[in-house]
């Protein structure tokens, strides 16, 4: 895990290479030519946060509705959703889990223009789909995500930009992410919260906008590898609800990114201090800190802390992060 | 809280009256008439949960791509969808946070059509939509969402199946479910179970197709009255990596309905005990026994005792049920 972790900055580098961007590129010219009315994604685990990512990215930078399918409404009840005018897009490390390749078999059929996002141009998701993008993570060494899932943020954002029309300003952007990634993986203060987490119970992590994929995310890493009950929520969502759970026992990552998804935050956190909550920030005013950047680029970095804080805290548990109980790589659903 | 959860059978009586039932036929007729291409839906908190129900629906029922929507996109980062081919759902018991009111404005400019789902038809979410439905739920004492939820789930059914075409088949099981509701509360179980999760410091919570938003809004009711950090996961997902974290200290509670969904749980319930979680099953063969019905209508039923174990809980654990700490039944948030 550590090693797949180390390797993201190298793996956004090479996607970010001619030959791999033109691919890309390619299957933005071809979305834009057909027009889609709307975006619909369907994806587990890990793959369902990038996704989600990728609804904000349609709504915000494409103007589509977007929305995550659940698989199920297909692959168990039998619903036949009309599709033609939809751009249904699966996202899988793997694209091996038979109820994905079911819902974009169905979509395909009713006349949607069908997209996968995978590790695996091999796999039967990438063959179902009429279009297909490698993110090309490499060899994905443990069980838990990391290079796989920012692999799949930067191809979608990557092709969403290219479907709005890519820029130079973007492009020299996207640019710069392997260096800033690589920068914000450096830091030692992953290893010191794993210290000051390790005898919590529970924890909560929160974001809002673009920063939401990256809570999400971040509680399902330190649930897989540390076994820490970690609920995420929009900050929004705490607001109504959850927020009576919080209490200075529960320790709280909250993303505060440098925008309107990380200013909406301030309310959150006010509200979180009159509740005595332990509250550290990750962003770039952060107790984690991450650099400073717009906030469509700043899941490609936040999520980097995290996941060393999930890999620091199991083994400050003495669990084993390469092999979480009762997982496998391939998780076959239907 | 007490009071709002013994009315549910009451609240669903009197939403399948002649009345209230004529009204939703009459805007389920406007809805099919437009003939919208897909549905997004729009809420926060416990009405999240009703809305997610209303995407199984659509998708099942009426064949109809559906989604969530953030309004995140909308509200912050100034997204503006082509909604014209969609209609457009907000979901809320006050009908009163500014975020569902600015995104169901967006859309009705940009040619959607737009429908209130609320507990207040002078609310600006509901002035704002051209259609509204009033859940007609009655002042909700508790600041946790109970008969407002069930409410929301039952008219948003009657939605879907007077969109589809009201059978007199549907409209005998739906006169049956006030019936189904009152016997599934008698049950003494839910506060057994309560003194059996005392001492619980975390929960998972699972189900699949329509039973997901039972098992999300059974989470978050334990989360708001008990403080449990209770984790909610379609039975997909918990295999997809959180199923690392069961373990025999962990209780699960487990909806395993009479149909697909149900039938889906199996392999889930097989690798939980492989895991040697501690498994409650709530269904009906369940050890919190919910009436055999067909899997649409359960999410009327098995939230109830689900409810009333929230409640004891709390309880059992000297809390407030009433007054959770920190929260406030209208949650302004933009």
């Amino acid at each position: 895990m550590a090693a797949d972790i180390a390797e993201q900055p190298e793996v956004y580098a090479r996607l970010l290479e001619a030959g791999r961007a033109k691919a890309i590129a390619e299957v933005a010219r071809k979305i834009a030519e057909r027009g889609p009315q709307h975006v619909v994604f369907t994806a587990r685990g890990t793959s369902d946060h990038a996704a989600l990512y990728g609804t904000y990215l349609a709504e915000i930078r494409l103007n589509l509705a977007a929305g995550l399918a659940s698989p199920s409404a297909i692959t168990l009840f039998g619903a036949r959703p009309d599709l033609s005018h939809a751009l249904v897009v699966g996202v899988s490390q793997s694209g091996g889990s038979p109820d994905l390749t079911e819902v974009i078999k169905v979509a395909r059929e009713s006349g949607a223009l069908t997209l996968a996002v995978t590790n695996n141009p091999e796999s039967a998701l990438a063959q179902a789909a009429e279009l297909s993008i490698d993110v090309g993570a490499g060899h994905e060494r443990a069980v838990a995500a990391t290079k796989s899932y920012t692999a799949e943020l930067l191809a979608l954002l990557m092709l969403v930009e290219n479907i709005r029309g890519m820029t130079d300003e973007v492009r020299r952007e996207l640019g710069e992410i392997p260096e800033l990634a690589a920068r914000t993986m450096t830091g030692g203060q992953a290893k010191e919260f794993a210290g000051r987490y390790r005898f919590a119970a529970r924890m909560v992590t929160t974001g809002r906008g673009y920063a939401y994929p990256s809570a999400r995310e971040a509680a399902l890493k330190l649930m897989e590898t540390s076994y820490l009950p970690a609920l995420a929520f929009s900050g929004a969502d705490l607001l109504h609800g959850p927020l009576a759970m919080t209490q200075p026992d529960v320790p709280v990552l909250a993303l505060v990114g440098d925008g309107p998804g990380g200013r909406s935050m301030r309310d959150v956190l006010t509200r979180l201090r009159e509740q005595r909550a332990d509250v550290v920030t990750v962003g770039p005013d952060g107790l984690l800190p991450v650099p400073p950047v717009e906030e469509k680029y700043a899941p490609l970095l936040e999520i980097l802390p995290l996941q060393q804080l999930a890999l620091e805290l199991a083994l400050e548990r003495g669990e084993d992060p390469d092999a979480p109980r009762g997982l496998q790589k391939v998780t076959a659903t239907m």
